[in-house]
């Protein structure tokens, strides 16, 4: 390919709100451009890269014994109202209606559709198991779009749906499926974390995030040092430790609270740890229910843990007038009198003689304990774990932070129980409700995850698998026998099947240097009329410093065997 | 790949509105699924022939010197405005608006989409010319959905756009991707046939249909014998005749008519043929205006030329109501008194003493002569050509009936003058619109084409190029030994890279063979007891009627000089 006929050349400036690495770098090197916040243009440069993880991902899926399939882009929206996850999604769904009335959701995922198409079979045990996943087009209608291909709101997806007799069978998949992530991300040189997360709008029980470490990513996590235990701090689970145990308790007393309404206030006006104080939140439910969450004052509230023990509801902070309105006053709430719901953090148990708010103005309550002076309607685990905290089993566990990549979900009979005849015919001849799990990898944000993780301050750095070219060859100086050398280097590559991108343009030698650096293909060749004086070329390779001469005869060997 | 784990199995039943061979077959077979009407689901059977489809585009299209890309799927509406097709478009739009109130339209294609990518570049006439495509998910709001995936209201589209400095540079581009596309349907079997058509929604001054023949098809098309001239129905050229010249014209006279509305009553009520009458039919604009198209009376009326005679507007047949409000009744409109806008056909021409309605009820005018007692007030070719015509040059031409499997568009500037900033600078420094093709190929419906086209009783005839499965082996019989050779045969051939579909199921050989030949993979390979008794293999071809016995160590190296 020469570079004079590509589409999609390198650019020195860049727009205002490129904030990232990535998305500077496909920018300027000629990979994307952006249409409308959010949704991307892949040029030639960028599909090359794209198609070649495509196709890593569904040669392992295949070779995992997955089976490619695809299912329309549009989806009837009955379908979605049957699992009721038209009230329930957790990104906007996207919808239309067509001219006949009949309403669509744009896929943003597709279990229904999945389950739709199966229940159209007659299908027995026989069968089972089998995985099924296709390539398409996902549409979030998300308020804000990152920069760049890492949070978008139309993007490339594969996702595969496995259909099961029993729980046990499913087992084996989510494991199959598990290594073949870990192989898809290691062949583009992606070392991943699998971490326990939560499931969001796909509902089942457990699923496993594959995050690559990066200060881009939006997923922080905890993972013990030996590595046994790896969480998204939404589910993290962690130890409460014991604070004053051998401190006597002693009886409450209601006093003039001079201070501020944060906790930060408190431990100003005590001089006592955070941890002495208790937290009361106030939360109003989709259904405008009012529920308190009541926690040791060190830690923060896990809104997405706080959900799950509500039963999946969706929550909001209480405003300032609604707590009035409950008979109490913002910084002073306290779980003593009001008569609310509340859900309390197991760290309750840890601290005697609180401190807390006594619902008026400026007073507070001390030595408050838990058990002794209230309880709460649930006890259960709903703060965010904080730094340095320990497992469960008390080992140290360190914070990670990066980038969601893929995802595997247990779905168990959460859709084939929803869904009249979702039913296969087991052996004992009785009909069963599937037991289905998930898996999704995002296409668009592995891509740019490689770009985050290999680059340096010239530009990008591909690993070899997913390179857009295999070889770039760069032409210096305007001498007829360098151009003819080079043309006809660049006509024996492609014969022999090598992918080579041609810098054939009549421009300076730094111009052309600076543009391979910034495309990053993993061998630059240069001719020159220095390289020609010994019959060969410059190879240097992306992530080298060194160069070396090669003879022109030599190359298309020592390139068939760096790429072997 | 063993068959009994298939996901999408042969069924015998088919639903009830499933009228054309290859939807019948391809749901029969396990190829496709319907979601909703015109909507589908392409199994793992039909996504193979599905991707073996899109790579011979790709080769191809990459052969010709085109580069691939991808669009977002979603349009930014405002593009789609610039060009003013969002109240043009000849297929309705589907669109939807996002929750910050941006709106959008589903890709039908993608013209303002290119368009506005490219002039997001500096391109100068040295960048010039290219040629990007895509492969995209497109829809069309069809009112009707027809059977199959022949019309579908989803669909995947491989669509390209060429920009060029000047008309010249586009023309070669023309023929290079005509030649491509002869090419890309050549290897998939098909033999096109490449008329003139009209461009309908898409703008600029001609473009080129590729049609397979086949009864399925929609598009009427007119050929001389030597093939020199082409041309869809809607577009065609024909000789209007002289018919009876010799004839001296009688003067004009009004007459009871006691006959029906029709032509044919005429025929009857005069005993004259019924060229010997004229036709009037009254239409309404989208603005409203009446016009009156005039037509020798054996001839019928082509709207979609009438419609660029009056420079593209919207048309409907008028009411009889309205008919009445212009002083005329249905059956007996004549051009000669009614005071609204007349288009003629150049037919009026070929006729003496025309017999017509006098715009009363049961009143006809006779020896009505164009010139002579009426004119019109534009005179142009709106009749659709009749059987056994004749061209404009006198040469006899055939009907013909096809598929529209791909087309090729010149667009000119049409959309790079009406899109803002669309320039490119040019050798004398000046910036000017570019100078545009685009080109289209239906995945879906190229493979309905294919099974339109080879099939049988049994079922279908897969070309070697696509089909699903390079050989399909069949064990026939429960004995181990059977069971054994063939388990070892299909693992032996899959480690060769040859792809095969292996029925391991534990059925009845007629089910086994017949699923073999609804399915049409080209070379069926029997293992049974009596093939075993020889050590070898039964070799049958699916369009020969023939088997043979080959050596099992002998079939390895049999498929592969087959297929090569």
């Amino acid at each position: 390919m020469k570079y004079s006929k590509l589409f999609g050349k390198t650019v020195k400036e860049v727009s205002g709100d490129v904030k990232l690495v990535s998305h500077r770098l496909l920018y300027q090197g000629g990979f994307v451009r952006e249409s409308v916040a959010g949704r991307y243009y892949f040029l030639p440069l960028g599909i090359r890269v794209n198609d070649k993880i495509v196709k890593i991902v569904e040669e392992e899926m295949d070779k995992a014994g997955a089976q490619k399939m695809i299912t329309p882009v549009l989806h009837p929206i009955e379908l979605w109202e049957e699992t009721n996850r038209t009230n329930s999604v957790g990104f906007e769904l996207m919808s239309l209606t067509d001219q006949r009335g009949a309403r669509f959701a744009l896929g943003g995922t597709a279990e229904e559709m999945m389950v739709d198409l199966v229940r159209k079979f007659n299908i027995s045990y026989k069968d089972l198991p089998f995985n099924i996943y296709q390539f398409s087009q996902k549409f979030r209608d998300e308020l804000r779009a990152r920069g760049g291909l890492l949070r978008v709101r139309e993007f490339l997806m594969k996702d595969a749906y496995s259909f099961h007799s029993d729980e046990k069978d499913f087992k084996k998949e989510y494991k199959n499926m598990g290594d073949t992530y870990t192989r898809i991300f290691e062949r583009m040189g992606l070392k991943t974390v699998v971490i326990e997360s939560d499931n969001g709008y796909i509902g089942g029980d457990y699923c496993h995030e594959f995050v690559v470490e990066s200060d881009a990513g939006e997923s922080r996590f905890l993972m013990t040092d030996d590595k046994s235990y790896a969480a998204h701090e939404e589910v993290a689970v962690f130890k409460r430790e014991m604070m004053n145990e051998k401190e006597e308790m002693l009886p409450m007393e209601v006093k003039d609270a001079p201070r501020g309404p944060t906790i930060a206030d408190g431990v100003k006006l005590y001089g006592q740890p955070a941890w002495k104080q208790i937290k009361s939140i106030v939360y109003v439910t989709g259904s405008g229910e009012k529920v308190m969450a009541v926690m040791r004052g060190d830690l923060e509230i896990n809104e997405v843990k706080l959900k799950h023990s509500l039963g999946g509801a969706e929550i909001r902070q209480a405003t300032e007038e609604e707590i009035k309105e409950l008979g109490s006053v913002v910084g002073f709430v306290s779980p003593l009198k009001l008569k609310i719901k509340k859900i309390g953090d197991i760290s309750l148990k840890t601290v005697r003689n609180f401190s807390t708010g006594a619902d008026e103005y400026r007073k507070d309550t001390l030595n408050v304990n838990y058990e002794r002076d209230f309880t709460v309607d649930k006890l259960a685990d709903i703060a965010l774990p904080p730094a340095d905290c320990l497992s469960s089993e008390g080992k140290k566990m360190v914070d990670g932070k990066g980038i969601e990549v893929g995802n595997i979900f247990q779905l168990g009979t959460h859709y084939t129980t929803r869904m009249k005849g979702a039913l296969f015919t087991d052996q004992d001849g009785r009909e069963k409700p599937y037991y289905m799990g998930c898996y999704g990898i995002g296409i668009g944000r592995t891509l740019a995850t490689v770009v985050e993780v290999f680059n340096d301050e010239k530009g990008i750095i591909w690993p070899k698998s997913i390179a857009p070219y295999q070889v770039h060859l760069v032409s210096l100086g305007s001498d007829e026998k360098i151009r003819k050398t080079a043309d006809k280097l660049h006509d024996k590559l492609e014969k022999a099947g090598i992918e080579v991108l041609y810098d054939d343009r009549d421009r300076q030698a730094g111009e052309k240097l600076a543009d391979a650096d910034l495309i990053g293909i993993p061998v630059r060749l240069v001719i020159s009329k220095r390289t020609l004086e010994s019959d060969s070329v410059e190879w240097k390779e992306r992530n080298r410093k060194e160069t070396e001469n090669v003879k022109l005869t030599e190359i298309q060997k020592k390139i068939k065997v760096y790429y072997s």
